[in-house]
């Protein structure tokens, strides 16, 4: 009862109803009149003096507090744009109805079992030693990733782990990092609220070149699967881009971030391999599992450790249930079963998509690996527009190759779009799938 | 064998066994000699050459590439110090011993299974919509804030509030930030890294005094529990300094680490309250639940509210699954139980050693208020070195008050220590007051 009066007064003195100034009632007088113990009303009274909604002064007895309230007025609307398409091909997340809960759960409930009482509390900046430990294991396995559990960094998504690697090449002075000349656009802001320009690496039909020019302080790549373009960097390229590294003493970034998904042969292993001194190696559980787990990992050159650790704060800035979880995913085999059938799924739906592009649309051409959630769709010259437009009327999002052009100043791509298979569930892939061939042929 | 094959030649060119130069033996003589199928010692070879690590050329067969890897060093030892305490009594950690796994799971479930599946994706940067709906009424019933859940923004602890604050503050221009002239003194990087000088607020008997010198751009505040002194804002000092916010279109921000903790009466509401347009309120589940958790939050003012969003980013930097536990935890009353248990058990360890000083140690007294995880003992004068040192050697980590003093000019408090009494499992509490005790008696 004190608390409900106490909350109903504020509400009054907020709300303006309660003027400034007003006299209240005696708490004897008020208690009578609610009905209530003397004693609530003047717990209540006495909450609100201490909170500063009422001033109390002998002999002048309770008064509301001179002062004015204005209330928080909403500045932003949150309406959603009308008209959303039905199929989303925009390459970024995975099918996430495929994301395994009881499977997750179930590694919860053992991971929180198994969890010493101290990994609740604030933890080691690098992240669980457990998830460590699982992934120096499991990257070695999977992607040839060379390094141990004390020189990997847990971080919350590829993103953070590129603000991370910012904050540490420019307090080594560096003043900037190449990039291939097609990719995602946000993590420019990132480098540059860490005062970093952002270079352009020539791509051709082999894909990037990456051996930057001189003054170069970084080179930021996907290897094993361009994004978006979907080329795999050949092994001249991968060999010349570390024997620069290596020669300069410089850092190539390497962003792998779905490079468990290959499909015509085994992947290719990690750059990181070649040179671990030379090479970050960056993955995340985004592609594979979800990205709302926010779980990605470095493995750094053992001299960059300590200044990427202490770049990353004091305490791990990560969530500590979904890497202990993530541990236990890993080391109880579920991981790999999990990726083995993502891998079957989306195999499954590119070749769908060749099948039925080679029958029904002949004269569009599959760029790229067959790898990965996406994939690159060359169009005939002079139709892109025309595709985009009518893949808007059929409900379709796709976006259009340019969309991702880094460079103006490096030549364009002819007309081309990227396709995402990863997003619909299975029951909407096909529908899908036959609208793209619809608007394509 | 074909993955098998590839993994132990990488090995071995890593570790300097197949120099660079050597010549390989056919891949048809080396399935000879391992007994395998031709094709198999063919595509790991493939694998190889795709990878860097060898080189194939018509006529002179398949060779190790021409390149020296030096294997990663460990540069740093992960060696634990010696003789650590038995009991930590260092303010902190809540008793992890107590976090809830199994209602907590239960919440998990019930959660993972009512989400959309697009809550696994990409997140809105203000956080989970179920759980900004969840905290705006858990906040307003339990704390007073006055709040909506589209002007409050989840974040990864309180340290990231303050980080994303700071790149508020510093884009609007704003030069400092006054703190209470006691407390932890990790943030004070945060506020540098944005470019902002940390001032200090004076303290008195009554507590701090939070309206700061002109020039001043924030203020932050422990206003219901100061940390680590202990006092409560005295009402007129509350007053006081929203009306320097309001008067000067200034920030308050709020930092509530341990409101939920008051054990003598209803808690103080919070400063937000009485002006929810130039008060930021921040809290965290960090003393209720669990840091690992890497959750808290922030009720912003509503002209601040798509900076803030702005500065955490364009994803959702936190974590989903927790945010999503944590909404179901809060709406089904779980949350609630919790609190009000870990209350109870935090207010009978605080009686427990105000009954036992008052019997055993009567010349130390107990400083603040009966609130939160911790307590400051003030030490008859001269003592406090002898305390410390008879502390080390009983095994009891307890921390001198002048550890948190943040700015030498202003005046010291007396000889005093800082005991957490959160942080022993309700097991080992009974022997870390006992020791506590005979050190302080």
């Amino acid at each position: 009862m004190r608390r409900a009066l106490a909350a109903a007064m504020r509400d009054a003195v907020r709300s303006g109803r309660l003027a400034p100034g007003t006299r209240l009632p005696s708490s004897r007088q008020l208690a009578a009149d609610l009905g209530l113990a003397r004693n609530t009303v003047a717990d209540a009274y006495g909450d609100l003096v201490a909170e500063g909604w009422l001033t109390a002064r002998r002999g002048s007895g309770t008064l509301v507090a001179d002062r004015t309230i204005t209330p928080p007025v909403s500045v932003r609307s949150s309406a959603q744009p009308p008209g959303e398409p039905c199929y989303d091909l925009i390459p970024g997340n995975p099918d996430l109805t495929a994301f395994p809960p009881a499977a997750w759960l179930r590694a919860t409930r053992r991971a929180l079992a198994a969890a010493p009482d101290d990994a609740f509390g604030y933890g080691d900046p690098r992240g669980r030693p457990e998830l460590r430990a699982a992934l120096a294991d499991h990257l070695a396995r999977a992607r040839g990733v060379y390094t141990s559990p004390e020189h990997i960094l847990i971080c919350a998504g590829i993103s953070h782990g590129l603000q991370i690697l910012s904050k540490v090449l420019a307090g080594r002075g560096a003043r900037n990092v190449a990039v291939e000349s097609y990719g995602p656009d946000r993590h420019r802001g990132l480098r540059a609220a860490a005062g970093l320009e952002t270079l352009s690496l020539p791509l051709d039909t082999h894909g990037t070149y990456p051996v930057p020019p001189d003054g170069t302080d970084t080179v930021l790549l996907t290897p094993a699967h361009q994004f978006p373009v979907g080329t795999t960097l050949q092994r001249d390229r991968r060999t010349a881009v570390v024997d620069w590294a290596r020669r300069t003493g410089r850092l190539v970034l390497e962003d792998d971030y779905d490079g468990e998904f290959r499909f015509d042969r085994q992947s290719v292993g990690a750059l990181q391999a070649l040179d671990p001194g030379c090479v970050v190696y960056l993955g995340t559980a985004s592609k594979t599992l979800a990205p709302g787990l926010r779980l990605a990992w470095m493995a750094l050159p053992p001299t960059l450790a300590e200044e990427a650790v202490a770049a990353k704060g004091q305490i791990d800035s990560c969530e500590v249930f979904s890497q202990l979880t993530m541990a236990d995913f890993s080391t109880s085999g579920a991981y790999d079963r999990h990726v083995r059938a993502a891998r079957r799924r989306y195999r499954d739906r590119r070749d769908a998509l060749v099948t039925a592009l080679a029958q029904h649309a002949p004269k569009v051409r599959v760029i790229g690996a067959a790898a990965g959630l996406h994939t690159v769709l060359g169009l005939p010259p002079g139709t892109e527009q025309r595709v985009l437009q009518s893949a808007t009327r059929q409900g379709l999002k796709v976006a259009s190759l340019s969309r991702y052009r880094r460079e103006r100043s490096l030549k364009a791509m002819a007309d081309a779009i990227v396709v995402g298979y990863g997003v619909p569930s299975d029951a909407a892939w096909p529908q899908a799938l036959s609208a793209l061939v619809r608007i394509l042929s």
